[in-house]
């Protein structure tokens, strides 16, 4: 009888010291948590709901006509390429190559980034010369690696013999004219503009502890004490500045990149186009969300995984060797920016067919 | 009160008349109807449920494989290229395009078909060099237009570090080697055979009188009086026979055809294929089915409209003239073979990223 009492003492008594133990880890644990959420608060920021410029309207026709372009081949010289061609669907916005191919199959110079959030970058482009996302439509009309029109009259023909006429008059009422390169890059814009992808982080900074888990509220510590968000910042996790790339050492030095010929050398960023050796190898700083579905990564695409791509920022930009936990923390932050695809995006247009 | 009594009895008496004319009208409408109905019964059969192979079902986890392949560009030599290339939702399963493109921009012989219900025809491609689905999807793999590559084993081993053994092994179960380019062409073939798009002209043939407008039931008559259904007739309107292109002249006196190079000279059909002369310039009769939404015409896109396309056939065929009325008419019934893009088809899938 003694045993078995004593048994029974002991255990409640362990019962009512482990239910202590759990509610002081709980609390410890609420108490880091919102350690936590108050950093990251103070460095990103949750997906607006809109991306809308400001007095524009995304109207359905607009948007509607946005997304049809986006999908339209036909305004291109190759009769193959159009937006989705490098910002697929099934690639979550990007095109999964290194380097992405233009008209009769010509090599970009560059990585195509996703095109999910990305309205709401400083600028477009890696070297960011283009401003918004309307200016980078309308200038890919006549990129001669792009759609390659000789001239933007050239694609406003192509638009009317496609029968888009009706489609312009419906998305800009009262609009002299109508069917224009300009408003091709505003329908394209808003369509674009459209394409948010909230994700787990958002939940997070919005307050919901549970919706990263434990290693990914790790990463973020860790990508925080590294010095990851020094850069990779605001909104989007990044694509809020340029910075050089290669601070510690030349980044081919590391990433294996080599020499492209459309750069007669090494990419320097926005040197290529501003000729001003203080841009020598400023680019913008890439967004992070949705970056575990995009590899591979860099400018280049010369990174194949997103922990090769990690561990290579933080020798690069950082002169720190992360070990193999510190990666994959933040590998595992990472993949908590990962939105769903917007539905309604995924899911091709039936554009207009030659009439009769 | 005379004249207005006789203006009322008239009234009466036009009011009879026409009732019993309209009733007359209508029996006589009723009775062309069931005739035409009757003749088309005999040419034309409704869509079937399934195009599944015999003993070889559908599942869900062989269509979901075979639609990820079919959107999978990452298996071609330059990364771009997948059977959604050319057979594109946004277009009704085609490309829009006189002649389609592969690789790296390269020009491929002849203009390329709508993937719906193709399963369903005699034969794949104009020239009819592959039996079935199956067999397209396989031998395209290592075309060295289509996906360019070495050999099945270096496609088997891209789809192995894409991640695809497990969408392998779930859909080819108890598979000793469930990954490989015969099962490539297993699960494309098995997500082409969900492919069906019933039409109005399904709804008639099944006994909908009100499915035709009455200018599509007398284009369906003028389509057999003058002859096209002696070759599109089937479920699939054509499709399940060759026959010479240009009976009553060389094609491309009528079409505006060029020589192409891929010939070396006008494109003889199947003799490029056999070698054999009774070969020469033997095609696939095209499916008519969605035909008005899949321009350009003909095996090298040499038609751009479908009253023009219709207005050759006819004169190379059949040696007629047709009146823009007829070819009004045709057109007209030519459109109600047009069905719906399966919903599923037109939603783009995600596809497997790069493994950490």
């Amino acid at each position: 009888m003694h045993q078995s009492k004593w048994v029974f003492t002991s255990v409640a008594v362990a019962t009512v010291c482990s239910a202590a133990l759990f509610i002081a880890t709980s609390a410890g644990a609420a108490n880091e948590d919102q350690a936590l959420l108050d950093r990251a608060k103070a460095l990103f920021k949750p997906l607006p709901d809109s991306a809308a410029l400001e007095n524009t309207a995304l109207t359905p026709e607009r948007v509607a006509l946005g997304k049809a372009l986006f999908y339209e081949t036909r305004v291109s010289s190759d009769g193959r390429q159009a937006c989705v061609s490098c910002h697929n669907p099934a690639y979550h916005g990007g095109d999964s190559l290194p380097l992405s191919m233009g008209i009769y199959g010509k090599v970009l110079p560059r990585n195509a980034p996703t095109v999910f959030n990305t309205a709401l970058l400083v600028a477009q482009h890696y070297g960011g010369n283009r401003a918004s996302v309307e200016e980078q439509a309308v200038k890919a009309l006549t990129s001669p690696v792009a759609y390659g029109n000789a001239s933007y009259e050239q694609a406003e023909k192509k638009l009317v013999v496609l029968g888009y006429q009706p489609w312009f008059d419906k998305a800009f009422p009262g609009e002299a004219k109508a069917l224009s390169a300009e408003n091709w890059g505003k329908a394209i814009g808003a369509f674009e503009r459209t394409l948010l992808t909230p994700a787990p982080f958002d939940r997070f900074l919005k307050g919901d502890g549970q919706a990263l888990s434990a290693q990914a509220k790790q990463g973020l510590k860790t990508f925080m004490d590294t010095g990851c968000a020094g850069c990779h910042n605001g909104v989007t996790v990044g694509g809020q500045s340029f910075q050089k790339f290669g601070i510690i050492q030349d980044y081919w030095l590391v990433t294996g990149s080599t020499e492209k010929e459309a750069f007669k050398g090494y990419d320097k960023g926005r040197f290529q186009d501003t000729k001003n050796e203080a841009d020598a190898f400023m680019f913008k700083v890439p967004q992070l969300r949705n970056v575990a579905m995009t590899p591979p990564y860099f400018h280049d695409g010369s990174a194949a995984t997103l922990p090769q791509a990690v561990r290579i920022m933080a020798q690069l930009q950082l002169g720190k060797q992360l070990s193999d936990t510190q990666v994959s923390d933040i590998v595992s932050f990472l993949e908590s920016l990962t939105g769903a695809v917007p539905a309604d995006f995924s899911k091709a247009p039936s554009l207009p067919v030659a009439s009769h």
